[in-house]
Parts: C-alpha cells; sequence; structure tokens
C-alpha cells in the first residue's frame, strides 16, 4: 500500500535524512518508489521456490529466515529485526527461484522497493548505490560471523552472544525458534537459560 | 617479486582480457601494480591479529582459511584453488585486524595488489570494480550456502559435496584437513570414503 510520512519509523528517517544527507528531493524520490507491506505473525513474506523480487527494510516487526533439508527440519539461519533489509540475496540478485524461507514472527510493517526500481534509483542516487554496497560487506561480514560461531562455539556460547547482540530477544520471538538457532531441543535451551540465571 | 607476462596463468589472461575484455593498455596498467609472493607448503600467508592488506589471486595452490578459538582448536571455514581470491575479507575492506588465519597447502603462486592500489585502479577501470562487486555478491552466496550447509547437512552429505565440487582433493590436501573441514575425526573420514567406495 501508499506510503505516508507518519508510517516511517525514525531509523529509517535517521538513516536517509540523518546519515546519509538525502536531500528532500532525493528523498521524496526514493519514497516515492516504496510501498508498505504488513506480514501478520507467523505469515510469510518470501517461500522458497519463489523468487526475490524486492529488497524489503523492517520499519517494524522482525523475521527469521530459514531453509528446509530434504527431510523436512528447518534450520534457521539468522534472525531480522527492525532497521535490516531482508530478501534471499542470491535470488534477488541472480533472480533465480529462492533457497530460502522468510516468516514473520511478530506483525511486520515492511517497506519494500522492487530490484527494477531499486536498480534505477541506484543510477539516479550514488548515495543509495553506495549504501547498499556496504550493506553487501557487512553482510559477508555476519554471514562469515556466524559461520564461524557455528563451527567453533558451543551452544551455550552462542546463547550468550545472541542475548549479548539482543538483549530482549526472549521478550519477542518463541523460545523454540531461539532453541533452533541453537541447534538444540527448546528443554535443553530452557535448563540453560535457569542455569545461567543462578551464575 | 615483479611478474614477468610467462608467470600468470592461463585462467588469469582468460579472466582479463577474455571475460573482461580488457585492452592491452588496462592489462599492462594493471599488472603494473601486482606482484608475485610465493608461498611455501605449510607457511603461513595471513595470520590473525595482522591486517589484511592486499588481495591475492591464487595463481598456483592453494590454501585454508581457518579460525583458533579460545581453546585453541582450529576451525576451516574454507579451502581456496586456483582463480580464487583471497584475503580476511572483514580485515581487508575495515582495515582492522583479522581474525581468520590463511595457510599455503601446496605450495602457492600468489598474484598479489595492495588495497590502496587497487581502491586507485577500480577508478581507472571501471570494469575492475565492477569485478569486484561481482565477487562480493558471490562471495555472500558461497558464505551462505556453507552455513546452511553446516547447520543442515550431516558429514556424508558434506563430505560428498566437496567431493563433487573439487573431484581432485584428496589428491592435493591432506586428509586431516578435510575432516577438519567436515568436523569429523579422520579415522571417521578414512571409513566414510572406504565406506562410499564399495557402494
Amino acid at each position: 500500500m501508499e506510503i505516508n510520512r507518519s508510517d516511517l519509523s525514525q531509523k529509517f528517517i535517521d538513516l536517509f535524512v540523518g546519515t546519509l544527507k538525502f536531500t528532500e528531493e532525493e528523498f521524496e524520490l526514493m519514497l516515492s518508489h516504496f510501498r508498505l507491506e504488513l506480514i501478520p505473525r507467523n505469515f510469510f513474506y518470501l517461500k522458497a521456490g519463489n523468487t526475490s523480487k524486492q529488497k524489503a527494510y523492517i520499519n517494524k516487526g522482525s523475521t527469521r529466515t530459514f531453509t528446509i533439508d530434504a527431510k523436512g527440519r528447518e534450520h534457521i539461519l539468522f534472525f531480522s529485526f527492525e532497521d535490516w533489509w531482508i530478501a534471499d540475496f542470491e535470488s534477488y540478485y541472480t533472480q533465480q527461484p529462492a533457497k530460502q524461507y522468510i516468516q514473520a514472527m511478530e506483525d511486520c510493517e515492511l517497506l519494500c522497493i522492487s530490484k527494477c526500481d531499486l536498480d534505477k534509483l541506484e543510477d539516479q542516487i550514488p548515495k543509495l548505490k553506495a549504501l547498499f554496497e556496504e550493506k553487501k560487506q557487512k553482510m559477508i561480514f555476519a554471514t562469515m560471523t556466524n559461520l564461524n560461531e557455528v563451527k567453533s562455539l558451543t551452544p551455550e556460547e552462542r546463547y550468550l552472544n545472541l542475548v549479548k547482540k539482543h538483549p530482549h530477544i526472549f521478550q519477542r520471538i518463541p523460545l523454540q525458534y531461539i532453541a533452533s538457532y541453537l541447534d538444540i531441543e527448546p528443554p535443553s535451551l530452557s535448563r540453560l537459560r535457569s542455569r545461567l540465571s543462578k551464575k
């Protein structure tokens, strides 16, 4: 649906007007290509097999990105919160079918822009191109860190990292998803939390 | 050391002269900023704590990129072969100390270019900038695939994927490194190979 200025989170305004110093004209031009999508909790923003034709900025809410293996088991790769951009990025950049599922864990407000519009807009506003080049770099770093953590840390250490990064995660995300992300069973996560809270 | 044209692998020439259609002048200009580094087997190209000040193209040989955790255990993130570019990319782009180690598994010939020179060269030759932007994207896809495989596949499935991608890997890389990459013990890998070879 159409976006009103009052829909925009302060973080979105800070990013473009504050950090990137968009002029009023640039901001207006950019916004004219975005639209607002509301995804209720548990609904899917993207399913594997479909093509990721747009990028979405999380204005409000949180999502989980996961894959499903040949035996039907889910594997959560990461969670996303406000001020993150979501897509199956391989699918987005190659325009091939996605391998990932993106599901809302809370009611989500997403600010979406199509690949076609964003490609054109990046040519018109070089600051926007630079933003997404920087985001690509950050995504490499974050995914490499994630890979290294999965390979080298115990579930307890990964739990502690997660809580440090997102102190309110247990108030927002069902325990079962956090357990799945840590590759442990929900009762083990409950025991872990209870043990660590007594320390 | 200085590079002679005769040092260059056919893949390097194919990439720049063939695929990217560099003119003779562009190719000459680019080469003038590269130098050849020879890293004997088992020696380190980069150690965690140092800063990744250059990118290197593997002209010949192979490397392993790994981290060492607080308990002193190594975790191999990936192997690299001919026609790959190596660096600790987070360190390279941020110029902060590297978290990764890069070690030659075979005698390596690396074509190296400093970040400072490459940044300048990318402005002079836009095709070069486009190449590395595309490489960044591919790195996101590869790291995400790697993460997903670690989370969702059994060691046997990861072994089969590895051999499919690199059929001669066992002729080139010590078994202990492949076992470490698969997060299994070397005797388990030997049993796995022997079992699968009888199928």
